[in-house]
């Protein structure tokens, strides 16, 4: 299932998308707020199934305007989780440990509206697997991880390159408004049977720049999930971003970094594909 | 104004601070669901002036659990930010850009509530002021910062040595459940007409551990507030914590880590005292 947000006349609305179009959920008595209320009920999928069948959309998906599908309680990343990637980035090998750090949640962005550059002069695209928990976990084995998955959606990291390196932390290049990106929607876990087999590549202005897929993570979903778990709770709707693979504009010989006017867009096959012009 | 969070007799309740009593809000018509709201509305305090002028307190404070004032929409610490510290700590010297970190926001916890050492073996205490945004912030110049604060309150940065220097993130040490005591109360900006002149010290089983003044800091919060908002948004209720100065344990030779059963008590003159025993 395809569980989007979106607006339209004026409202935002929920939604699941069937071919073309989106069955709104409002008009099916399916009447959750937002996506975290949606996601922290545990029967709304069985809800969302038995409302919608045999309905047909409301809207065309070209009459409505696509929103982050959330605002997550927390979004963190994972830094150095594909091995080409790590040494374009000039950094020696695999990590010992999992290379957290956070997105501010203010970043997120939708799956069509403009990155702003603010006042970056190394901006820089990460087309990514993003996670989004459904279930709390904490002290979660791997073998029980991925179903304390809700779904999946596409992520682009971008990274404000000469701010990121300010403190070991990466704080500050990872967060800028709209540095955010998500959706187009998410996927719900169960139309993702292996999350390390998608395919996955940004384009920049139609050129490939990144291509990847998922089974050339370091750390997998659900070792992600275990370890962050080993320290604290994850919570329903939070947000994991899964590393990106090769072909970041830093990593190139010489740099690429994106300019005003360029349209970046990141896919993931079985997902979807978000994309986004940079603006001043 | 002193703005607490408590709970009496089975509900959780907003209140101001008088004395050794609380004046519930909801008894005297001031009714926000919850901190954020509150903080969120702007004409908050001038309402909540003219609702307890005159009006005794309805609870002693002896009578109330205290909770955590708020559970923020973004918590972001500074590391090495007072110049004794950053020496223990066996770095060189002031570093040149503000070291920014998270601390997950479901480490959230309460002034008087246990923290739970989870799998670390090296935990650790660091009192700080915590600064709570009142007023969105987005490029705003130091001149300006201050009026952006809502209030001010204490902060034990509690911290898993070793699961902090798993990566150079800090991201895993910072933010295991329990790990962030908040509190006791909100300040409101108006008492604190300088944030830079606030003695401060840190006691476990009532020995001094850390005592030094705010005046201490690297970057002071103004200066705080300048450097994040050139990159991103703060929000009403996001949550900074200053950075701590010098005395932790891992910084004494040789270093003396927290151990179940140990009371740690951090104090803020003007502000207030948390206190929190560890516990497995």
């Amino acid at each position: 299932m395809k569980i989007a947000h979106f607006e339209t006349g004026g409202r935002t609305a929920l939604g699941v998308v069937v071919g073309d179009g989106v069955i709104d959920l409002a008009k099916v008595g399916c009447d959750w707020p937002d996506m975290l209320a949606l996601i922290a009920d545990a029967d709304a999928l069985a809800k969302i199934s038995a409302a919608t069948k045999g309905v047909a959309p409301h809207h065309a998906l070209s009459d409505v305007r696509l929103l982050a599908p959330l605002r997550p309680g927390k979004y963190m990343a994972i830094g150095m989780n594909y091995a080409k990637h790590v040494a374009e980035m000039g950094h020696a090998a695999r990590p010992k440990y999992q290379y957290w750090f956070n997105k501010q949640t203010t970043c997120i962005n939708g799956p069509r509206d403009p990155i702003v550059t603010g006042v970056t002069e190394r901006l820089d695209y990460e087309v990514e697997l993003g996670v989004v928990i459904g279930r709390a976990a904490k002290g979660v084995s791997r073998a029980d991880a991925l179903g304390h998955v809700f779904g999946y959606l596409v992520v682009n990291d971008v990274s404000a390159r000469d701010w990121q390196k300010h403190s070991p932390t990466f704080t500050m290049g990872k967060s800028f408004d709209t540095h955010g990106p998500i959706g187009p929607w998410i996927v719900t876990a169960d139309e993702i049977p292996d999350p390390q087999a998608l395919d996955l590549r940004c384009l920049v202005n139609g050129e490939v720049r990144q291509e990847s897929n998922t089974d050339g993570m370091l750390f997998g979903v659900a070792e992600q999930i275990e370890y962050l778990s080993t320290a604290f709770t994850l919570e329903p709707g939070d947000l994991l971003a899964t590393g990106t693979p090769e072909g970041v504009g830093a990593g190139m010989n010489l740099p690429r970094f994106l300019q005003p006017g360029d349209v970046v867009r990141c896919e993931i096959d079985g997902i979807g594909a978000i994309e986004n012009r940079v603006t001043v």
